[in-house]
């Protein structure tokens, strides 16, 4: 049994490491070359066509081993980052209880216009997800009594069910879809901001580290009933469904839905510096105070001795959306180019021909680079260097590596960034190094 | 940044690794001295009571941090087992279409009388995935067209809903629960009947790493339509719904829908060797041939270029229920007694009084405990002696560790086994070691 060695910061409970490496020829998907004709948005096509979703339904996909892996890299770097601030995680039910909904409002369709519902065989109604915010309230409830119990942060990451009444968007606005929300309980206003602030810069890492830093603004949005604004992030990005106005200089932009000439005074911008861009929300903060805690009852002891409600917000990332407007906007005519970070492999290794000394070598690299933790996919396959290259292309993994005659002619192995397409040549028993040290 | 080395074994892709550990004081649950009074099961009256689920409705029980890191540990060990006979990870739907249901007779309530079922806006029924041979098998058609592309052996771990007429039994069975599932696709009985018996071991281990190897069989159960008989792993269990009769030499059972003369002579089993027990069901495997893939048109190109119909297999694990087991079976009157594979944490870390020198030292234990990848709880909750030590009997952790100066006066840190409550004193210098050399 090979043991390896790899480092994690264990500073953060719960952190999940996935690690996977593979040969193609044992991998069960497929790549095609036409998306499905009912497919409209680039993501879906362009996923599908790679091997990573299967539509089961508009609107549900089904995950297959590449997804996968792509998610829970996303969701290892959420955790991460909410652990890092307090989060503690755990899961919830998809299925719920009316009752909570109830007491706030929301278990009416008026109300909320994207349930699913089914029921228990004795008629009880039950729902299925679309959030955490009334059955966490009420559960909380068993865990908090005093001011010392506060503040707690649990959050979940799931799947959970929006009944939208239209699915063209792919991944970026499924039916069914992965996401992360975070609750926050706190004992009042003052430390409720001081933790949104804390998340707030959490979010931004998150971005950051699965590639879309440069494209994500913390956007101005409307404040709904307890705060004046609230807070999202927007990636810009073509297919996206709202509008944002830009700060370029600042780093921040404002929805249109509050683009005004009162807000933009109250925030100290000035209309020139602003840009208009397509964008997607890829996470929201809310400050909710007592919207939840108030009907549910759920209060604390205060320092005084006197009853209090809990001071509440909300905080989601749509992963399974993340993964959509990365395919949106990291993709070429070619395929797919997906950040180092989030990537199902960082390598994907082809040989060509029926060398079989170069094929052995290969398998010999392919071992070499597990071995030393790098993450790489073998096409091992029987097939030509037309297809595997066409496939190496369309699946987007950051490093291809040919193994061939011809590229040992020039110096070694072919190693080709898929972003940039540069390409350099390196002897084999230096690859393994070349990773290594970056 | 703390860099800690942990080993792992990267032969199978996609392995997870969750590492926890924490102070008891920032842990939002909290234990509780009485069971909600409609709980009758003991695995959920002492798992509420400890702090690790929280019940939503009837069968629907909430996952808390610390129930979440047991999944994940028998979740991870069954990954490892599953990926080292060729098991690829996925993720299917929780909403499924109907139109592979209807193919093979199953949508309808007569021939299924646990479905959930739910609606788009436009009235197109959905339902609650309680399994997923139909949507995988027609799924399969677009990865499987030659006997090339054969065997193929995709698996989930996700929730899946039931509804079940009654739930009284706890996370044993519930009507949302967590599962594994694998489903083989094989181009004959021959290569389906070699994959059968290494599921069978891969089985086996699970059970011996989760610690219920001991009362856990392998039994024989009825056939159905495909096989004389399927196989089922029964564990031995007061409060399960099933009658088994074990052969304890030859390590084997027969369920009692079985029990006849005919089969035992069959099996070459005397009625004189067997022990009847109550058990419950943590697994099973079933030999499915073309019952799916005959109705859906799940077909290959063989060797002749002749079409035939896929031979499948489907197999599978209660996750949450192997949790419900294990509590079912491994506890006493103070609490859990968690198996050390599959604990939350390794180790209750308790200091008792006001000495702050102690509590100092206690803090650099925990330290130094993290720091060398043991999964620690340290109670640093400001309680007493007794409320600590009752809590950590409730809690279950394998070892716990008093450091108190009454423990100091006996020659260090105080360390009890929960299993045997064997206790000894070893020096806090020594502590780290003597885990790491177990």
């Amino acid at each position: 049994m090979s043991i390896i060695i790899i480092h994690i910061d264990l500073k953060y409970p719960n952190f999940h490491v996935v690690y996977i490496y593979m040969k193609q020829s044992q991998l069960f998907t497929k790549t095609r070359k036409e998306a499905p004709s009912d497919e409209v948005s680039k993501n879906a096509q362009l996923l599908i066509r790679a091997g990573y979703i299967h539509k089961v339904f508009a609107g549900g996909y089904t995950f297959l081993p590449l997804a996968v892996k792509v998610l829970e890299n996303i969701a290892n770097i959420i955790r991460y980052e909410m652990n890092a601030i307090g989060g503690q995680e755990m899961q919830s039910t998809a299925l719920q209880s009316k009752e909570p909904w109830q007491a706030t409002g929301r278990w009416n369709d008026a109300q909320v216009d994207n349930w699913f519902k089914t029921s228990l065989k004795n008629g009880t109604e039950l729902s299925l997800a679309f959030t955490h915010e009334e059955p966490m309230t009420l559960m909380m409830k068993n865990f908090i009594s005093s001011y010392k119990d506060l503040p707690v942060y649990p959050y979940d990451i799931r799947s959970v069910f929006r009944n939208e009444a239209r699915a063209k968007s792919g991944v970026m606005r499924g039916r069914e879809f992965y996401w992360k929300a975070l609750y926050s309980f706190s004992k009042d206003k003052e430390q409720h901001d001081d933790f949104y602030e804390k998340i707030a810069e959490a979010y931004s890492r998150v971005y950051q580290r699965v590639g879309l830093g440069e494209t994500t603004y913390k956007t101005f949005a409307s404040g709904g009933t307890f705060s004046q604004y609230s807070h999202e992030f927007q990636t810009v990005c073509e297919s996206g469904e709202d509008t944002i106005f830009i700060d370029t200089e600042k780093g921040i932009a404002v929805n249109q839905e509050v683009y005004t000439d009162e807000v933009l005074a109250d925030l100290d911008i000035s209309k020139e510096n602003l840009t208009e861009a397509k964008a997607v929300e890829v996470g929201n903060i809310f400050s909710l105070a007592d919207k939840f805690s108030t009907p549910i009852e759920l209060s604390y002891t205060n320092e005084n001795g006197k009853p209090q409600s809990v001071y509440m917000g909300s905080y989601g990332i749509g992963i399974s959306r993340l993964m959509g407007v990365i395919v949106e906007n990291m993709s070429d005519e070619k395929g797919i180019v997906w950040p180092e970070e989030i990537a199902p492999f960082t390598i994907h290794l082809i040989t060509f021909g029926k060398n079989e000394n170069i094929i052995r070598e290969a398998e010999n690299l392919y071992h070499d680079l597990k071995n030393a933790g790098i993450e790489v996919l073998f096409d091992d396959r029987d097939a030509g260097p037309g297809q595997k290259l066409n496939d190496a292309d369309l699946m987007g993994m950051p490093y291809r590596i040919v193994y061939s005659e011809k590229s040992l002619e020039k110096g070694g192995v072919e190693i080709t960034k898929r972003e940039s397409g540069d390409t350099e040549f390196v002897d084999p028993e230096r690859v393994v190094a070349y990773f290594n040290e970056g």
